[in-house]
């Protein structure tokens, strides 16, 4: 069983009366309720930002397989270190699912090396039409040639990020904007899937195709053959004694 | 001087009127006026089906630095042996331009290795908005962000092509499809760019965007590095004498 | 439990004495030998080149989720209606493992779309040093950051491939070449990863981790999301009625 | 003509007599005697670790097209500023040109998105082999299928970069390793091309081979359509008012 984390900004959810009416108990709570059905994970965790470290503690992130990130208006909010901490458990082996806004998430971008928080925004409750692009994609696993959202925020390209490793879905919508809205990338032993749906104000995640994409994506995601290795340092071997040698590796293993 | 070679089908702009009326003297006249008058090009060669060997014989793509492919319902008339050496010429290093139909032709389906001529199609005169999902790439210099064809016909996903190497341009059509429209490919020593546009009951090659395309593409693909070898057999080089060694040979080189 | 078949040439094992020595029931009795008690499949089936159809028939292909290819030197008696009918299956969903020769195969050959089937090769016994590159990749759980082979048959670049979708290792030999030995493709709905190492006169498939390379290699190609399609034509999807669709869709149908 | 920079960290040159002894005017000298005379370029501009901001102010970048940088045991004394500055200017579309050490300076380091100064390292003067993966790149214009240097520093597998767009060259070195040489990666509008040889201790930047391969690496990178844009704002283009565009525009544009 795959043991998962979500982090979620949780703010909108609970000031905002329109976003409360369609999630309650928070966005969480509605992924919660499908993953921890689905049968291939362990419960959910929770974490917000108001948690102490947002709740992504060594010991938490220790124990997460894959992490789903939501956040959008207080990425500023996250600690440097936590976002660092998440950063480096990425690259050891935990896989990121990065929903709708963490695209400008500190971690995301971070990993991504761009400024992936730039894109075309605009919310009019455009329909969204997603498109499957790779059929041979285990992300893609059940589901239809494309599948449509009534309402979702438009993204718009360009969208700044490096060429992923694998285009799984490219979103339609009405307004006139495309999107690679669903993209992998691999960075160190980690596993990265960036999903772009998940507006607040809309009922996105009771939606059963993208549920079912989050659940492919963690599944895709999980690395069972994570090695047990310390924060990075492990690859570096230097097998002979030179001049240069102690200088040279006190600066590579800083 | 870049030397560039277009085979056109040369069929819908003879017999329908409709197309006629806004190629009178082929698509590829409309090619060849911008192309000659770029800059960067010897006069463009013309070669079309109804000539022996489509035009396209030994000597004419020894001659030729780059190939533009337009065919759309007389693919199957082009004769495999025809076809076969477009791909080895390819292969060893000349440029390959697919325009629009072109994803179905001979020579395109065999370098894919897929059933690129599957797709979704429609042919309502769809408002079709070309975005630049790649930023970096040459084929988008004096590129906008996007720009838009009034009419044109409408491709769309699933495109049953291998992950492209580059993706440069994605197409929103006002139906609600949308397409990867503008793919880089390797193949061997060639370089191949398949781009959508170009439907012949519409004006598309008189498009300044769409004519800066193509000559970015033959640019990019342009392969001055070429080696002079033969048909493909250089590479092959066993070092060693063994008891194999000539049944392989004669295996492999084949 | 996963569908595995085997589909080897078995010509060497009941021809050479060196050879039989190793694999005395052919090299697939190796590899089934540890397929069929690793737990995750299915009793291996095994296909040969002297049964009828290469006993790769339509049934049995329906029946495989993911097919193992070995030749080497019979590439050219698989008769052409079976390497289409391979090429068929992997495009609608079947994984494909390539070892060894199989990169000179009718059925690889086609999927690439290059002349795979060049590369530069040696047999002299070459010590080979397996490293992985892409430590995010499925494919190298459990694996070390390389492991060696005492003695392989040696490729060398330049391997006439596209570029993979994911470089998963690359070879070092201790003649002086290098090989990218571990390539994934997407082709259709289906997986292809191919991996070098398995010369006939070495006892390579009984290497732990050569071993263990191939299981993760066919739970990575293996598609359980594979459509209920035919042969191809199901996403050819004309909308409307128009002047031209008739002759088109007849076209593209073929 | 492409305006260069070259920024080289200077400090071995100066203080070291074997490394004077090679380079006595130091590395930078070298590559840009060549680059000087090649006929493609500008005279090279130099900056070195001693000048005031590294020599890399604002205006020495606005007037780069290309940017070369060459440091190896100084990185941490390159101000943050200083590099953040240059990484913008990549974003941007000012080309990068990553020499040997230069996987771990701070701009590669950002630009990567993962610990990419993490690798095997070793200083035995190994003989390199450098092999040509990719036929169809520009950066391989010339060269040989694979060329030699008869002594560089190892620099072996795992090199802990993403996945690169393409990758061009992977070397052999005599002691055991392999190494993935040769990469591009596109970020933003800029494209980065790093190549591993140049140790100092060795006359790696008299090799006529590794002169070809940086200028064609220059020539490649070079992006004469970049946009004339700001410092990376210019995506935003919230075109509605709503109820939450005030608050996300302040979020996305800091």
């Amino acid at each position: 069983m795959i043991r998962i984390t979500m982090y979620n900004e949780f703010y909108h959810e609970q000031h905002k009366p329109n976003v409360k009416a369609i999630y309650p108990n928070g966005m969480h709570a509605a992924i919660k309720e499908y993953l921890d059905s689905e049968g291939s994970f362990e419960p959910m965790r929770v974490c917000t930002l108001d948690m102490p470290e947002c709740g992504l503690t060594e010991e938490v992130l220790d124990n997460t397989d894959v992490l789903l990130w939501w956040g959008h208006v207080k990425h500023d909010e996250v600690p440097d270190e936590v976002a660092e901490r998440v950063v480096r458990h990425v690259k050891d082996g935990m896989g990121f699912i990065g929903l709708h806004s963490a695209h400008a998430s500190k971690p995301f971008r971070t990993l991504m090396g761009t400024d992936s928080h730039l894109l075309r925004w605009r919310e009019t409750g455009d329909l969204a039409r997603i498109w499957t692009v790779d059929y041979a994609h285990p992300i893609t696993n059940g589901l239809p040639d494309y599948f449509e959202l009534e309402h979702e925020e438009t993204y718009g390209e360009h969208f700044d990020i490096p060429q992923p490793d694998d285009l799984v879905f490219v979103t339609w919508f009405s307004g006139g904007e495309i999107f690679r809205s669903g993209c992998t990338f691999h960075r160190g032993q980690g596993r990265i899937f960036y999903f772009q749906p998940g507006h607040e104000t809309f009922p996105t995640y009771y939606n059963e195709n993208v549920r079912k994409v989050i659940a492919n994506g963690i599944k895709w995601a999980y690395n069972p053959g994570r090695k047990s290795i310390g924060t990075g340092h492990f690859r570096i071997k230097p097998n002979i004694e030179s001049e240069w040698a102690g200088e040279l590796q006190e600066n590579f293993t800083k």
